[in-house]
């Protein structure tokens, strides 16, 4: 079912990140706290650091190998000092079934469009209305769908309803453009008869902004046989402050939201310790504002 | 651009089939004799095998790895001895754009199809006129497309155009579902306005049957720019006959088309020794039909 | 730290063996019932199937994928009728410097010798006694060694203290290099002084003949510290019986030992039942001995 | 047989490294112009970047993927810009007997130890003389050794052999490691009769020094029938200069030897046009040395 992790803020080494926490993305491969799933099913990043060529651009990394084994990866996270990340674990049933391939893993981004989405979650239904959503996409993404998930439609349609796509857009029209495309799935599942619960907790990252939302369409309309993963409301939490490192032995930010210059979003906390972690609500999204040098998480309602 | 191979007849030692011609299909990897392009993107097979446990569903193997590489499928060509075969390397251009993983690997075969098919070409502006296809194909054939190729996507018009899909159809009911499927693509290029050269050479086998067409539409319309591969007519050839092997220093059937009881189609002939193989006509299918224990080629013009 | 599953008997159909039961090697991928942890390293198999080409060489198959997710293995334990087995899953410590590849993959085989060994446990030391234990391999088989495994050696030793490592070998001799290759290990580590506990349960199969070994040197000495998988005394089960297949609401032999004419014998029972199953006694080797048309399973303990 | 690039000098983008110019290391993967060999057996690099956190460690990055069609490499190469490199594509015979693993893809580099090596060439005899070796090499090294290549053994015996393995080397310490090394292979070689022609290539970095060796053991003595690749003395050449980039219509470097501060050193020239490019002498070592800001590249001549 996935497990993702955003950060926004100033320069951290990947690493801390990605593999020092206790309960960090990569060892949610075989441990999520949240999720009784293993996420052996591929690992992709957006990461981008300032120190780097064309900055704007993030290093962009996937894989279908199981993350932890991955010696690339573990080497890159040495490296890289970011000040944005979109990071993704995926899992999937534990079958030959499913297609495991590099262009099934997340985070997707077309070329030439800044913002970057991962997802955690299930679309049921989905192969049954897949071609349906086509006339909702814009030709030139349409045509830059290469992989399998449901996940890469989802970011077809919010990217097609983006005032400028090519550009960096802004929290609300992120949102505005996810709420758009919500209701196009609405409107699908409803003329294919699809009421089965599914979620779409999403997030997304363009480098500069973050916008997620914690979503699920008829939360509990279960079909007993046809479940993955957990049936409960799938997980979204989010810390604010300064400073992410090894803090009176436990990573974390520090000093709280007023004065926040960094956030972390993520399917869940990536400590043991929850202190200093907030659960983001059920059917909201939260937005990443600038103020100056400071950050600050918003969190709106999502009726969709 | 890729290379196939297909074989009707009396059970052969695969190994005999893939590796041991001094052109097999597996040295076509590097080294095809009419293709000016290594075919480096994975290999796939179907290899129906009577002696083993349902027969009539075939050994079915696909991996993106360098096929001359690959230990297991080296190891399988040792142990099975084929009456039926479709396989297939992949050939992409060489850059990092192309999508390599195992849904793109050939040939295609959708649950509950007996029917397989290889591709060996490419539908220019397929990207653009992708989706329009959705509606001339059985939605339990759209919802099974899992990869990226427009190989797939003619695979799934074929198969939604046979009478009995989830059957043995006679190989003029292959070639009617083929024809029906070549129209739909020559609509679509019209409304599309794609008027470029686009091989389809295909071939099917359901273990029973074989059925191949050479075909191109609009032939020598070129972007000079935008080739890849070859500009020639993309080659098929067939040899007739009994008892594959190794026969006065070649490996090759025996006897002629009289009284053969199997027959090999190729994009091209797997010696450099062409004495004993035929070109199958551009712009024609080529039918494998029974006759009692013989097996005989038929050629039909391929109009559409 | 892996498991493990052999078979001999009469022919059975490998999705039987492999996949149905409850607690099957595919499925304690994820899930074993006596071992902590994941097996995510890669799956091999050497499989004899009597109306194969050449049936005395086994379908071999080896891959680094997470096997639950391989389409290839699936389709392959579909096709195959065994009437002997040696599968291995491998499980290696969650970080990035194990070293996963082909070559370390079970069952490990050299070319020429028809004895094929599997490993389930670990040598504490390995690295610094490797070398070291090379007078002790024949040239023709030191050469051969081509990973970085500890198990690639103990079978390097086991086959160069065979009587006649090209042929068949009764169990009996198969149990006598055992021994002599554990004793030579047994050096090896007083000479390093290595003390801490190392599993070695091992088992061999030539498609004649089964032999395996339920083995710890020095079990019980551990540094906290460094432990991988379980402190327990690494588990071997195994049933005897007829009729491999889905009797009274579960896979099992039936009939039990008098008139068996098949042996399973596996890491852990293959179902949560374990009724039918028996214990293979600590610091013990099960050989299985033909008998006319039965097939006799004996324990004999192992003192090294 | 395998193409190795390296590069000392002011940081250059490394898409225009390995990528951009004509006869590129990336295009040797499939059309080397001084080598008859394709190269698809995995790539290998260690880039150091300045602006990098802990920039004294290199990003490392192995693949056995055909490095062409690498995502993940040729996103990487758009984001780094590097003081230091040294990058290796892997050339194989074209059969499934070769181990293609990530161990075995060059550079190596232990842990602990700033060096890292790669090799173009082929040890004849290699398995009959490899843990002969193991006398010569650190135990700490000789633990390290993960792969079945003789590239990481010789790497083992010149890192055993250099005076501080943990720290930076000069030059003419590098240099004597190698010709240890290379007389321990003499030595070696004698010991099994081994006479046959036995090229190593050796390019060696850690991000402020470089040296290479062009050198062959008993060259032109050939087994007719054991070729692999070429018989011709594998190439090495070099070019000095300053601002790397794409100058007059060519990518260069420009202002020639005299106020150099970079140097390329490669299997072949970069480029088709071989004006700015000089061959390494035969049996001999070029080392760079620093000079100020300058860097000036030694020819010495090589007798082992």
């Amino acid at each position: 079912m996935c497990r993702i992790l955003s950060y926004l803020g100033t320069p951290v080494l990947l690493d801390d990140l990605l593999y020092a926490p206790d309960s960090s993305l990569l060892n949610q491969t075989i441990g999520a706290q949240m999720l009784q799933m293993l996420n052996l099913a591929g690992f992709g990043m957006a990461a981008w650091d300032e120190a780097s060529h064309a900055p704007n651009v993030p290093f962009r990394y996937r894989t279908t190998q199981v993350a932890l084994f991955d010696r690339n990866l573990k080497a890159l996270a040495g490296k890289l000092r970011s000040s944005a990340l979109l990071a993704h674990i995926r899992g999937v049933p534990y079958n030959s079934t499913v297609q495991i391939n590099e262009q099934n893993c997340h985070p997707f981004r077309f070329d030439g469009v800044p913002l970057s989405m991962a997802h955690n979650g299930d679309l049921a239904g989905f192969r049954d209305m897949r071609f349906d959503l086509a006339p909702h996409i814009r030709p030139e993404f349409a045509k830059q769908i290469q992989g399998s998930t449901d996940s890469e439609w989802i970011y077809a349609l919010v990217v097609s309803a983006l005032p400028d796509p090519g550009g960096i857009n802004e929290p609300d029209a992120i949102l505005a453009a996810i709420r758009h495309a919500l209701s196009v799935l609405r409107e699908a599942r409803a003329r294919h008869g699809i009421t089965r619960s599914s979620s779409t907790n999403l997030m997304f990252c363009d480098g500069t902004n973050l916008a997620a939302v914690r979503f699920t369409f008829d939360f509990g309309h279960f079909d007993a046989g046809a479940l993955q993963g957990s049936s409960e409301y799938l997980s979204m939490w989010y810390t604010c402050g300064r400073d992410y490192g090894f803090h009176e032995g436990e990573w974390k930010l520090t000093g709280g939201a007023i004065d926040a210059d960094s956030v972390i979003v993520a399917s869940e906390p990536l400590t043991r310790d929850f202190a200093t972690w907030i659960e983001v609500p059920e059917y909201s999204a939260l937005l990443v504002r600038r103020d100056g040098a400071r950050r600050r998480a918003e969190i709106h309602a999502l009726e969709v």
